[in-house]
């Protein structure tokens, strides 16, 4: 398998300031072409320290591809290091020199000393083009091994990877000819970790040398399987394989797959089935609306949101009887029924999905805790509500929950309507 | 100085799948606190590489911090790579399983063994509480180094190095007596980044050794201090002094401080000022309105919130006049300032705020193009819109963006009323 490694230099990163998106975007890219990603580190702008990590992840991997310490500032010794590195010395490269020029003239600046060092680079390595920057990227062999070095500035680490190091990444993979995983996502929902892996009863015996890891979040439990093969192809037939596995003995839980979020999968029934959708919420505040509209062409089924965070709000707007929400309160089936009902009603739309709960920290009751939550769902065929114990004592949590289930909920619905 | 490393474990920040939040949360929470970060590294679930990595970071750091592998499943090793590195057995706590057995009763679920497992834990360790979780964190010392070792789960890793580690952080920095710098962060509103910088007039001379980084974000330029000390104390003294120096010269400009989101400046002002608001919103979906209630007592000002994602509700609910929809436009001056008006007479708030634009992708025009937001604001002694062109083409960044100016303008007007 072709080992890789990322390695991220920069203070910004070390002290918390900035998220290390290049790695993020670099590690999908190199994991969909087959390379298996080994190590990813961060470091400071420190000369001996590059040089340490540099070995240390040369011992492990094929390739490094490392990014940042490449401006035009004192603080940018990537290449110097490089240059020690590799035993190497700088050299001028005066199309590199006219690109920027070109590109400093079209800004109407001058082209600065620092920025003529730019077009400096280590004589054994091969340029790789920046479309959008002054920083070339530039990568570099030693024994076999080899180093892509590419700017800090996520965009343009991007570009250079998709644009310019492309050929070289699939090149590589293509003429190494070894085992590689291939990896597919599964979201499943209404099923908690440690259920769901009683329910596969994954062994050694079925996974082999493949992997399946639990990833749990908001959402549900994501499956992620790893699938080994000693060649593409093989790999391909392993996923198959564990595929059927899963879906045999969960098919009623898996609710999505490849990364396709619940809001996605959401979007695209409530589309292809041309219906119009509004809700009315108490405790998520408009979260769930907010989610409802978070996706491109969302005004094609969302008619909008009554709000009712206080109780009159509740009785005036949304038609709450007054009865109902004394004698069961705000936080009861009754009221998430009328929220749900009298709502679809307002906006004239195919679904509505009421929420009504205790988000905490405060307001819970020894009868109703905090992270009691019913969610309402009127169709036009019949309306009921449905009790969630979120049961923790996070608000954010307990909001991103119910909106959550909310979504699952309607998901079903419309799949295989209940109501 | 004292160093700290991160160490990350789980295939799926290594093969890109998730954003290592953890990282930068904890990377920015231990600078604060004074430790200087040495490395940040990701690696994979495996035995080997774990205990190796432990081994090259313990050469260089005072403390590391490990997220990720402790949930209930066979992916998750790193308690038994811990018992091996620190030469260790598992050990039962009652009190932990009887936690997690009241949890999932909550839920209405029972407790599996693989739950169970979640109260062993390694026997030289301290449990480190985890509010919201089931898998506790630990901390466990060998030879004057310390490990703390978290699940991966963002919010959970977060619960517990703030509820639970955070005396012992903060206690390891006092007690070690060794240089150190100390951040402070100061959020401006309403000054661009050069006029603030003539207006503080920074110079070596003032710094000595500390430093100050402009950083302009959406919510306005932030201002990051780092104060060196030859101690926590001296450092302190340090940023004391600094603060006072930024203090003199922009006092009216400072809108919070800290890393206090404008939410919650915006919270304690509401409350303190005992005003109510409501919120009209179209291209922001209820996103405001979810923002305004996403702090824990948010009742006592929040009333409710009209989404009118469609015309039909923002003329039906929000009684927008046709005509003023069809001259203007529903992105218009004018149907902001009607949705705002109209949303605090519905609600009888002393304050309301309408977002209606263009979020995108689509939907631009060359007269409002993408990112077009216009902000209405009503208050009892009068109502105006405000237009903002975020000027990009992200849908999810056009949304966060409207509703910060949103909060920011509701700032100003509260603290020194515009209309």
């Amino acid at each position: 398998m072709l080992k890789a490694s990322l390695l991220s230099i920069g203070d910004e990163i070390l002290i918390g300031q900035i998220v290390n998106t290049n790695s993020v975007f670099i590690a999908k890219e190199l994991t969909n072409l087959g390379y298996s990603i080994h190590r990813i580190s961060t470091i400071g702008d420190s000369r001996q320290e590059i040089i340490d990590e540099l070995d240390s992840l040369f011992k492990v991997s094929d390739l490094i591809i490392c990014t940042g310490g490449l401006g035009p500032t004192h603080d940018d010794i990537t290449k110097d290091v490089i240059c020690e590195y590799f035993d190497d010395v700088l050299v001028h490269h005066q199309q590199w020199e006219d690109k920027i020029r070109d590109q400093f003239k079209v800004r109407g600046l001058p082209l600065s000393d620092r920025n003529k060092g730019q077009a400096l680079l280590p004589s054994k390595s091969k340029l790789l083009f920046n479309r959008i920057g002054t920083a070339p990227g530039m990568l570099i062999e030693k024994d076999n091994k080899f180093l892509i070095s590419l700017p800090g500035v996520p965009n343009e680490a991007q570009c250079i990877i998709k644009e310019s190091a492309m050929d070289f990444l699939k090149g590589l993979i293509d003429k190494t000819d070894s085992d590689c995983i291939i990896y597919k996502n599964i979201l499943t929902n209404g099923i908690p970790e440690s259920s769901l892996a009683d329910k596969l009863d994954i062994s050694e015996a079925i996974l082999g040398k493949s992997s399946l890891a639990f990833l749990p979040s908001y959402q549900g439990v994501k499956l992620r399987i790893g699938a080994y093969g000693i060649n593409k192809s093989k790999a391909e037939q392993e996923l198959s394989r564990l595929y059927d596995y899963i879906f045999n003995r969960c098919s009623e839980n898996i609710i999505s797959e490849d990364e396709i979020s619940l809001m996605e999968v959401l979007a695209e029934l409530l589309i292809n089935n041309k219906v119009s959708i509004s809700t009315a919420e108490s405790c998520t505040g408009g979260l769930l609306s907010s989610m409802l509209t978070s996706v491109p062409g969302s005004s094609k089924y969302m008619m909008g949101s009554i709000v009712s965070y206080s109780n009159d709000v509740k009785e005036n707007l949304l038609k709450v009887k007054k009865e109902t929400l004394i004698n069961f309160g705000a936080v009861s089936k009754e009221t998430a029924i009328e929220m749900a009902e009298n709502c679809r009603k307002i906006f004239n739309t195919d679904y509505s999905i009421s929420i009504t709960g205790i988000a905490g920290p405060d307001g819970g009751t020894n009868q109703k805790p905090v992270g009691t939550v019913w969610i309402g769902l009127s169709t036009k065929t019949g309306t009921g509500a449905f009790l969630s114990n979120l049961g923790n004592n996070d608000r954010t949590m307990n909001r991103e929950r119910a909106v959550t289930s909310a979504l699952a909920l309607l998901i079903r619905e419309i799949k295989k309507p209940l109501l």
